[in-house]
């Protein structure tokens, strides 16, 4: 059991059409994270600056999170500045400053390398190959991106998707990395080069998840009277994904429930900026709200 | 038994990213039409001109249709002009010629004021009214519009809208209506003068339905490798989900299966111009396409 994590730790700050913040918490390792110490422990590894202020995240001990990996170096957080309009499924950056992130090196503690889970939350497809080098013996991987590094190096995220039994990427990003409007073709695409599962997340839209087997499955997303804040939605919903799936040991059974545990996680993450909301609910709620999703697609 | 539906009949001239026909047959009416007859009998009432060639639809006879509510007048059948780019959700109007359809005033026959099912599809609300006003025992009815219509006559659509049982709407559609982009919150607004379902059409992203009880329930769209033209989408959904349900007789119990078997006609559609799909098609493929759409979101 234990999951492992690589991705950033950062300061956000966002603008939204309902609210704006300066420098919160964030980053797409905290945010999985977060979600994920609901079902099971958890290891980060990320690297933090002298700037961080680690008491805001002490909360997380008390949930089993192992901080083993976590690196204070030289120099300030890793920051990003966005904003959204009307339309919250597209994030526009403001600005980007890497900061400590620059000269990360992501060792894993010995403890991190024998679990069972892996995710490889978004951050340089060389850092994420880095890490899945180290592990030992993995049960189950997944790994996630974004349009910057398929871009920037399309090469060695895919080196990465063709390694993982899962991958999750947005609607327009896998659209991006396999240059095919079709999702059924684009999914295949990845299929083709390694994982089993391919998990699409299409903001308001929910997830569509597509498997070597032939195979689909779809979970809506919550019907929110207000999207607040979409930003970790996604590293959110890794979160209650791998976190349940670790929770349960046997993993083909339990992954379309996972799924659904993590539109959950998901759905309560954006009613708030950054995861304050997640700090509001109980493993209680978040059962409430799975039993929801089920009843959103009962037929009789 | 038996279903009355108002709308269009039409001559399309379509452009998609994977071909173009001209003067295929369309409107409202008669893709609804089609659908519907799968299930149950059907009664169009639509204006056509003199140049309308009767022949090509006279399968529909077969298909216990009626056309004694199907009216020739002097002059040329209605045309609709359009293209659609890569993002299939969003048809371009290039030309609309009203022709016989501006003076057109649907007095029903006699036999068909007394069916139990209603469908007005996309038509002049003015029109709408009108033949609801004739009917004289309905016992499910439901409409469509457009967002020409929301521009030039909204209150009489809000007014058709507020004396059906359900409303069948695009996503864009409904927010403009409503000037609501929350989908919750745009829904309740529709809910709350009359309706007891808000069916909100969402192209590739399947349907989703708002109830007066306050439940919810996803269908999403069937996964398909190309969407060559999704004309008729909407009222070809219709058609399924009015036809199935006066199949069966009891609308509660029924109204989540309807919501599928429209999605499943909607579904094949797509697959070509014009209706050309459904003619290929048996009851036996859309009850198997049905049975997918369930496998859709099973979870265990």
């Amino acid at each position: 059991m234990g999951i492992v994590v690589v991705g950033t730790v950062a300061y956000d700050s966002i603008e939204t059409p309902f609210g704006k913040v300066e420098e919160t918490l964030g980053g797409s390792a905290l945010y999985f994270t977060v979600a994920a110490s609901f079902f099971t422990r958890v290891g980060i590894v990320a690297v933090i600056g002298e700037d961080f202020d680690l008491g805001k995240i002490s909360f997380l001990k008390d949930r089993n999170v192992s901080f083993d990996g976590l690196y204070v170096e030289k120099g300030k957080t890793f920051r990003w500045k966005g904003y959204y309009s009307y339309n919250l499924n597209e994030a526009h950056t403001l600005d980007t400053q890497l900061n400590v992130l620059e000269n990360f090196d992501p060792i894993l503690p010995e403890e991190f390398t024998r679990k069972d889970l892996l995710f490889l939350a978004n951050i340089d497809p060389e850092l994420q190959l880095k890490v899945l080098d180290q592990m030992k013996n993995v049960k189950f991987s997944a790994a996630d991106t974004m349009n910057f590094w398929i871009d920037s190096k399309k090469e060695k995220v895919m080196e990465v998707f063709s390694r993982v039994n899962a991958v999750t990427i947005n609607e327009g990003e896998i659209r991006e990395l396999t240059e095919e409007y079709n999702l059924v073709k684009a999914a295949r695409k990845i299929l083709d080069i390694g994982p089993e599962h391919v998990i699409i997340k299409r903001g308001e839209y929910g997830v569509l998840v597509f498997e070597k087997s032939g195979e689909v499955f779809f979970v809506p997303a919550y019907p929110l009277e207000k999207v607040f804040d979409p930003t970790g939605a996604g590293d959110t919903f890794a979160g209650g994904f791998m976190g349940f799936l670790d929770s349960q040991g046997e993993i083909k059974r339990n992954l379309r429930k996972a799924v659904i545990y993590g539109s959950v996680l998901a759905s309560y993450n954006v009613e708030k900026f950054s995861f304050l909301k997640l700090l509001e609910i109980s493993r209680q709620d978040i059962d409430e709200r799975y039993r929801e999703f089920l009843n959103f697609c009962r037929v009789e």
